[in-house]
């Protein structure tokens, strides 16, 4: 068969760069090639455990596509013959454009007793989410390895069921996003509902003949477990690219500024492709739905010609999550990250409640901690914690970033505020954060400085 | 007395003026005169009737200023000898800067009836709240004038105590704030809650002995009234800056773009000071607590010198509210407003659940609508209905507004996700509002049509 734009891959950055290049080409023929016959969601993931019914609930709908015209080819490409793909079924199709878009994998354990009955890792596939939610459903002792973001999801997920769950992390939870105070945050919240916690902790083995019955820890303790979870990160799938020759840099497939790989009319979008952190353009491991799908966007609408200019260079991590009665974002550069990376930064904090008065009913309070560069003003990071707002609070602070806002220009910002839905405008804690900072940058000794000197000619 | 800085007026501009110019200038005395012995949240004061148990909750508390050593004179300044101010009680202040946030008061109505008991305005004052509860409570049968952002509020609010509610509106509610098709919705949901709305409907009089019995609207029916509340607007307390000779526009204090006066030394903020539409500059009548703090902390930090650049100019209303299941946000322009200022635009909606996938358990549909200049492609406008997440996503759209974000800018974002706190990165409704504004705008045509010259050449 014949297509004008192959895509490889069918996850969010896949989607994404199909509807995107159907609406910029629409003469052009997508095609998009997945190995599954449905694509779940991958963010989704945690909650087809209990908060979703069904794993069903948890698809991304075929629809998006098929509206679009764009045809969809389950199968999973194993070649390529010059500008034709050659799938496992036989098939043959010929391209002018191609994308990767080919995802992810779980990082696999090794270690022993890994093999054993039982213990998983996460697959974001439908058939395996089925077998997950049963098992977690017979599980009665769960052990969570990893405590990154789908670590505490899925404890989270699994607490609502009423198992013992036992998070275990060899530094400390949530580490590549969130400064210490806001890890203290996750982990007294997850204490509350119920987990265990063990940071700072290794494992040495898994026990168990046949079946998984217990985790043996750096100290040599065992931890009584019948599910054994690894969520310790993600492999980038980049087998099909190095079977193209295309170059690599650190185990992802590299590209310039619209993605395009060191190949003519090949391209790499999402979980495959490299990602550079947003200020120092160091390469960095993000590997995000929400980044992935606006890679995907951007180019769908520049296959044949730079349409769409990009307006922000490098990949900015906009992180949320929520569990209990904690929600917490980070967007940007930690201030570990700004310490590792050399940055000169003023801190700024505030924190209010999310409703005013502070006496409204679902009032939670918020926490605001921002990182400024000291001397060029601009926002390089933030972290928030509090409600459900948090959610598009990070988002406002990562549109902020994106378009370089210094302090003083968020200080003279104009926001809106309600009683029911935001803190009040006078503890607005994005401002006074920002407020905070800029005390801290000597705002008052500037002045007295600049009277000095008048004083002195 | 003494003192450097002289603020009239205890409400949030100059509560927040007084507090940016105490960080900004530790060294001056900074004196706050109100008339009032305690200030109220503005925003807050229809919770009082319900959701907080006591007016004492919606309190701006005096420690904010008492802790950057601001003194708070409570009397009334009722003229000026050069510089220094004399109030009602005899006192004389002399001062190097005057801050004027004076304020505004609820406008009275002119109908027959207007003077009996049950017929109030909602002043801004504790007393005032305070007996209004108590006279909520003991109504039966309560009649609102006027369909702005605080008739709805209170009307809601007064739902909440089973009273009958009816809310009536000489043209359509919400109107300066929203367009039609998001108006339908408040509607709507009144509705749902109980309330009787009747939109376009004037009335002629209230009636009663001693006590207000009833309403007789405009077409001479009556309708059974014994509270009848009128929230038809706000007139700014200008009485001060007539009696300095200070110019007035429109009957709003004149000020350049640092809310400077036309007189040195002395500045305007908040209800009293004119308002610029953000993209014409016509004068326009935006009264919020959150433009008076942002109006405030601007003056504070440019009392002696310009030390903050304003980044923003204008004004940039951003309402939002909540009543029922239903929160709703604007800002910048609407489609009727765009239409009356002669902008050529084009629309782009879009919407979403706000969690993914759609069946997390509190999933409620946003909808956008955004207005971009058709040939700047510059965001003019925006609103947004859904959860209660509307009123920071409303925040996210106000900032892009105000660092004068594109189309194609706000499509090459990068954005948080969340399945238990955003809507899914597929379908996020600001980043797919505008990918239908660009479609609209000719996105895939313009690409035709350059084919074809070069095709011509």
């Amino acid at each position: 068969m014949n297509t004008d734009v192959l895509i490889i891959g069918g996850g969010p950055a896949g989607f994404a760069c199909a509807k995107s290049a159907a609406h910029t080409y629409p003469e052009k023929k997508i095609t998009i090639v997945r190995r599954d016959s449905v694509s779940v969601i991958p963010c989704g993931i945690p909650y087809v455990i209990s908060s979703l019914e069904q794993v069903e609930h948890n698809i991304l709908p075929d629809q998006g596509l098929v509206a679009d015209d764009i045809e969809i080819v389950v199968d999973e490409v194993t070649g390529f013959d010059g500008k034709t793909a050659i799938t496992a079924s036989g098939k043959k199709i010929s391209f002018e454009k191609l994308v990767l878009a080919t995802g992810s994998r779980p990082t696999l354990p090794e270690i022993e007793g890994a093999n054993l009955d039982g213990v998983m890792v996460i697959h974001k596939n439908f058939d395996f989410l089925s077998r997950m939610k049963e098992q977690v459903k017979n599980a009665e002792n769960v052990f969570i390895v990893g405590g990154g973001f789908i670590g505490l999801e899925v404890a989270d997920e699994i607490l609502k069921l009423n198992k013992n769950v036992t998070i275990c992390c060899r530094s400390r939870i949530l580490r590549a996003a969130f400064d210490p105070e806001f890890c203290e945050l996750a982990i007294t919240e997850m204490e509350n509902l119920g987990a265990n916690v063990l940071s700072g902790t290794s494992i040495q083995k898994l026990e168990g003949s046949g079946s998984v019955s217990g985790v043996v820890l750096g100290d040599g303790t065992t931890v009584k477990s019948d599910l054994v979870i690894f969520g310790i990160g993600y492999d980038a799938n980049v087998e099909l690219a190095e079977k193209m020759g295309l170059e690599l840099h650190n185990g992802l497939i590299k590209t310039d500024e619209y993605l395009r790989t060191s190949e003519d009319n090949v391209f790499a979008v999402g979980d495959c492709a490299i990602k550079r952190e947003y200020f120092s353009r160091v390469p960095v491991s993000v590997m995000l739905a929400s980044t992935a799908m606006a890679e995907g966007r951007l180019v769908g609408s520049n296959l044949y010609e730079l349409n769409l200019i990009r307006g922000v260079k490098g990949t900015l991590g906009t992180f949320s999550t929520s569990f209990g009665k904690l929600s917490i974002g980070a967007t940007g550069l930690t201030e570990v990250m700004a310490k590792k990376l050399g940055f000169n930064y003023i801190i700024g904090t505030a924190q209010a409640p999310d409703r005013h008065p502070g006496k409204i009913v679902d009032a939670t309070m918020l926490k605001v901690k921002l990182l400024f560069s000291a001397n060029s003003h601009t926002l390089l990071g933030a972290q928030v914690s509090g409600g459900k707002s948090v959610g598009e609070m990070i988002n406002i602070l990562s549109v902020m970033i994106q378009k370089g806002f210094t302090d003083t220009e968020i200080d003279t910002l104009q926001l809106g505020t309600h009683p029911l839905l935001t803190s009040s405008p006078i503890a607005y804690p994005i401002i006074n954060a920002t407020g905070n900072a800029l005390i801290k940058s000597g705002w008052g000794r500037q002045r007295e400085a600049a009277a000095m000197i008048k004083a002195m000619f």
